[in-house]
């Protein structure tokens, strides 16, 4: 095994992207990846960093993302709409060949909105949120997954595990941004306490009979609950409605019977709206993002924590000293370079 | 005391109408504030009916809602924002003058915002998200109240309650709504709660020392907690930075210093975001509102309730055989509409 090491942020992006084009990918679906996952890694957010590698590759090996897609970005004139097909690539190149369109709608209108279809899904949404703050906009991302989460009341699977995020730019530092799943924790989790053999907190998760369960194979073949009760059910039927079915889009369920497995990265749609503070507050007193910081202090000040400061504490160090990778994850990182597709099953 | 009876909607909505005029309001603020309670309690939505009048009658006697306030709708060319200034008036007249052209951009351009600025808030989201629906839109509204909410980690209240509404229109039938307050419980129900002299259930406040506390006189002078922990706090600080800074009105803190008070009804603005389902879908497979069926039956076949349909049940019966009320609120209206403002301190 190798020596545990560093590797600046630039380093790690040219490894990932290779290992993404040794695999079949294209540049512009190989570049996205690598950016959004070498961002997880620099931000120490280690279940969306190169862990998610083999996932996409597993994936890919599967026939169900199109190695080669190029996106195509259209628009009508006078819409405050820009649809991105990501003609069955991945969500992340998508996403980025959209941005500045959907920039400069925003700019236009007030507020526009990013619908992203036919494409699978692995990452998660604060890269993308980040992004628009640095056009100086705030805004709301949203997509389904795979029917995994039992409505309010329910007693199967049905919801995703539907992720909500948001971000509003601060000038001279990172942006407040916040990215959760709908459902009281991550399907990653509860596989975390069966692994480790210990009962999950209550209120997680149902049986397949549909009552509440802490064994966490019994609520791996039950459904998991929403967070915050009927209120998180609700937020995450909205994004059923919005991200999924408004856009013409799969939903859960649907993305779920298309794939046959929660194993592999779902396909469906995605949905980002972008609101320009600027336009917003024009003509009224005060400077919203000046006033945005009193908030912030304030939340702060009584001992709270903002969203993602972990993150951007592990940002800060990744900048500075590079993004420290232990010599299995190197060799791991060696391996799937040299082996592409056949590293995987 | 009076013979319980019953109104017709229509009945109802002209005697509330009628004491309104006679405390003052102009014809504009009467109608619209007339209209919101009768629907609360057509919806047996006691909390947002009758109830509600002796509130906005002390607000306005305290001088701080403007009687003949006339809302000034403005928008600019080319722009997805629709501006309404409710000089200092109530938001429903607001809301209701800027209905119509919101509509209209939002089916120009595929979503469009609503700003309502300098209005008094005192009435639940609901009746504006479900009056979106009625143009064939889905939307989103929210709003921040005064600060009695600690942010997750926190101990002091800086947050408001901050009511978060959504509304998806169903064809022949009332729409899909939800409307929460981002706190785990309305203020109103922590004082049913000190009434009754009972304990409150863990994880609804802490107290002034930011305790956990289960007593609700001590959490009336503390601060109540987010619902769903971190991610409704998140939440609550979104609707903090849209719909107050983003808009350029007040901030829950700073809508309680204008006021000095939670006894009376907040002055902010309100945000909505309305989106056209049909322009979002065009040129994809299925039909939205067809799709949306299907979830909502799969959501009702497994058990679990559509939000709101226990009001739309009422409504349903109010219909058919008006509104019941007590001898006693009977009674109360005959002396709001005699006294008019002389009937509140």
């Amino acid at each position: 095994m190798q020596d545990n090491r560093h590797l600046t942020i630039a380093e790690l992006g040219k490894l990932v992207e290779a290992i993404f084009r040794k695999a079949g990918l294209n540049a512009v679906q190989a570049g996205a990846l690598a950016r959004v996952i070498v961002a997880g890694e620099r931000d120490a957010c280690k279940s969306h960093g190169i862990y998610r590698i083999e996932g996409a590759l597993r994936t890919l090996k599967a026939g169900k993302v199109r190695p080669d897609a190029e996106p195509v970005v259209s628009v009508q004139e006078a819409s405050a709409i820009v649809k991105v097909d990501a003609k069955g690539g991945f969500a992340n190149p998508a996403f980025e060949q959209g941005l500045p369109l959907l920039a400069e709608r925003a700019q236009t209108y007030g507020l526009a909105a990013l619908v992203i279809n036919d494409c699978t899904h692995f990452s998660a949404l604060w890269p993308e949120a980040e992004a628009l703050t640095q056009h100086g906009l705030a805004g709301l991302v949203m997509c389904p997954s795979y029917a995994t989460v039992a409505p309010t009341g329910g007693n199967k699977p049905l919801l995703g595990t539907n992720p909500f995020a948001f971000a509003w730019p601060r000038q001279g530092r990172p942006p407040y941004v916040f990215d959760f799943a709908t459902s009281v924790a991550a399907r990653g989790e509860i596989e975390l306490y069966r692994r480790a053999g210990k009962p999950l907190p209550e209120g997680w998760a149902i049986d397949a009979e549909g009552q509440p369960t802490t064994d966490p194979t019994a609520a791996l073949a039950g459904a998991m609950l929403p967070f915050g009760g009927h209120k998180g059910s609700a937020i995450g039927t909205m994004i059923e409605l919005l991200a999924g079915i408004m856009i013409g889009d799969l939903t859960s369920p649907e993305a779920l019977a298309v794939l046959g497995t929660t194993s592999l990265a779902p396909s469906h749609g995605e949905l980002i709206i972008a609101l320009s503070p600027e336009k917003f507050a024009a003509g009224r007193p005060g400077d919203p993002f000046a006033r945005a910081e009193q908030l912030f202090e304030a939340i702060v000040g009584q001992g709270a924590r903002l969203p993602s400061q972990r993150r951007f504490q592990a940002r800060a160090k990744s900048e500075q000293e590079g993004i420290a990778l232990t010599g299995a994850e190197i060799d791991s990182l060696d391996r799937l370079l040299a082996l592409g597709l056949d590293a995987v099953n």
